[in-house]
């Protein structure tokens, strides 16, 4: 059976269903069909089928020419009977916290749409990052019921490195991480990605790749809460970490600079740490790296606020007329992407504070519907005029696209989350 | 005044006095003479300088040769009275812990012992690692009595980036931290290194160097302690740390691999962030990361000695005749250099549990004293018969002289700190 797949894969000659099109599925689609394999996309989100079906992408950095490539090879749908008609099945759900627990909620309904619909053959394989253990104990455990895993149906564990609005259009440039049930699950996965991918990793075990994942992510929390922990140090001191991280990136061994920032965002930083942790527990240890960097991280946006306040000169009995300027919204520069985005926690505590506040982000089109907050504002435009209207301008995401001399010049008073602008009698370093 | 150091420093026709002749100071002063400047170096160690005297280096990896420069251009004292002589000083004495507090005594007393030496027209230049505000508070408090400062005296701080066992002989590669107390002290203090050093870099003010410095090391601090917790939580996951890392590093951005091992040691990491926490809680604020990262790297002990002893089957109660070997006492590899070893850490809690022990480590030649532990041991030779002999190795320094394969074969069983083997029956990690 296995050496059937192997030809199939050899000849292009298999068909690869993907399901969750979001941020990882829908360009791991359009890689495979670029290499001219048959490709079904699956979504529960019958909007984004919708959407996908016109041949148009709901993500601003994929062009719609680029989803037009499935459409030559496959089609988008929500039924997930044409899981049959897969060879290889590749899980790309959100793996979210609920109550800062993991969430494998997607995981399981997933797999509860799909199960009637496996058959021999078959090769199932995660990419939804996930703590160690997660492919054994929620998928083998359930498929090695009707199959013979290894034999007749085939099971791994691929973490994706997909870095939003840096790296969508060349994944195949990241080294492809893969492991398997068994040698043989090993082997077809390892196969099937070489098609696609430039360099294939082998992990041990699947413990190993989804360990290996959340290491890499977990660094990131870690560092970053370190150089936001040491930015509000050295504000005690009325130093600027942006002069101090200047000078020490010159070393050049033994040091990487990350920048400080007004927290974490996105779907990985704030979110994958806790997989481990929560995984962590249930052996009876406790990593305390990632519950300091989350403090840390969270406690920034507190910091900033106090910043803010003291330049308003709040006090909690007066009322206060002025008013702020946000700039940015999405959790980092240059993307669309509003995922756990620190501005919206900003925004959080400012209504809290009854602070009044409008915003300018040029990625931000539609209104702003979260789980916690529902934003009925519209992205103002930076003008002169606009912005001399507040008395201040918090900088917390710096898209490039911004005009930063323009802000400067008309701006009253500006607090920089983002070392863009030098510290002066109108900056602020926050 | 700032003109004629100017030209000095031009025409090669300085004196240069390097206080503290050690890791850091030697290889400056050799620079120095390299570079043809005439330079004494001072040092209150009576015996180093008998050493330096006869033209003898009593540091590995700086050979007689190298130490034989400075005899072509100058000569090393405990006299400090040859200040007078000097236009440059530069103090690289130690910043050790008293009590967990930074402890500037070396600092101080240098200050004593030159003090009545200083003269109009001098350039002091601090090079020891200390908490942003030592420059200051130490040395320009003292100094603006006597001297204006920034016109007929000249005070920097520039930090030293050396890595021992490394990088000594090229220290000039190295990009050059500098900064002054003044304006003119910052372009005499660039201008003299420049001599010397291929890429200068300002710091803005004194704080912002020696906060950089900081950052540097408790980047490595905090990762090191970062690694080492997820070593612990793969063990009890019953994953191996080094193939969860062999994958992670495969990652092209945003991951910097740092190796796990038996705690941290030499004269920077287990100290420096010491130094800026207690500052830090001067100002009122406790950096967290810091205690943190000392807790887990000293931590990691605990956990290798758990190891050891459910390997020897250890029980309180009862006599244990086991006897381990441990290879290597350096606190890295290929280096002679004991300081904050983990190993004679891991001894001394050896000691505690009456342990039979013995050790090799090829660059510990010398009986072992330190502060803390008299070891009346000497290295052994790791033979065949030698290994047979012991219930257990564990290697805690992977110096690259050792004979890993012999080592392997006839040992009964191996705790590896480091990563050198693979886990099978025989290997264990820690």
């Amino acid at each position: 059976m296995i050496k059937n797949l192997y030809n199939s894969v050899n000849k292009s000659n298999v068909t690869i269903g993907v399901i969750g099109l979001g941020y990882v599925g829908l360009p791991l689609s359009i890689l495979f069909a670029k290499k001219k394999f048959k490709v079904i996309g699956f979504d529960i989100d019958k909007k984004k089928i919708q959407i996908l079906n016109k041949s148009k992408s709901y993500i601003k950095r994929i062009s719609d020419q680029e989803i037009n490539k499935i459409y030559h090879r496959g089609f988008c749908t929500n039924n997930f009977s044409f899981i049959k008609n897969c060879d290889f099945i590749i899980i790309c759900v959100p793996t979210p916290l609920k109550k800062n627990k993991p969430n494998l909620e997607y995981i399981t309904s997933t797999f509860s749409n799909i199960k009637s619909y496996l058959r021999e053959g078959q090769v199932l394989i995660l990419e939804s990052t996930s703590y160690p253990g997660t492919t054994r104990e929620i998928l083998s455990k359930n498929l090695s019921k009707r199959f013979n895993l290894g034999e007749n149906f085939f099971l791994g564990f691929s973490s994706e490195r997909i870095d939003p609005g840096s790296n969508e259009k060349f994944i195949q440039k990241i080294p492809k991480v893969v492991s398997g049930y068994s040698k043989n699950c090993l082997k077809i996965v390892h196969h099937f990605y070489k098609k696609f991918f430039d360099q294939i990793v082998q992990a041990k075990s699947l413990e190993i790749a989804e360990f290996s994942k959340l290491v890499e992510n977990i660094y990131r929390a870690v560092n970053i809460g370190f150089i936001n922990e040491m930015k509000i140090v050295a504000d005690k001191m009325n130093l600027d970490i942006y002069e101090i991280l200047k000078v020490a990136k010159t070393k050049p061994f033994g040091f990487n600079v990350f920048e400080p920032g007004p927290g974490v965002g996105g779907h990985c930083i704030p979110i994958d740490p806790n997989y481990l942790h929560w995984k962590a527990k249930k052996y009876g240890i406790e990593p305390k790296f990632i519950k300091l960097s989350e403090k840390i991280n969270t406690n920034v946006l507190k910091f900033i606020l106090l910043k803010i306040k003291s330049v308003l000169k709040f006090k909690k009995s007066k009322k206060n007329n002025k008013k702020i300027l946000i700039l940015g919204l999405a959790y980092k520069k240059n993307v669309d992407d509003l995922r756990e985005s620190a501005s919206l926690k900003l925004i959080d505590y400012l209504n809290k504070f009854r602070i009044r506040y409008e915003f300018s982000d040029p990625f931000i089109k539609t209104n702003i519907v979260t789980r916690d907050l529902i934003i009925k504002k519209k992205s103002i435009k930076i003008t002169p005029i606009n912005l001399k209207r507040f008395d201040l301008v918090v900088l917390m995401t710096d898209h490039d696209i911004f005009d930063y001399k323009m802000i400067y010049k008309f701006s009253n008073k500006i607090i920089d989350c983002r070392g863009r602008y030098q510290v002066d009698n109108k900056v602020i370093r926050a």
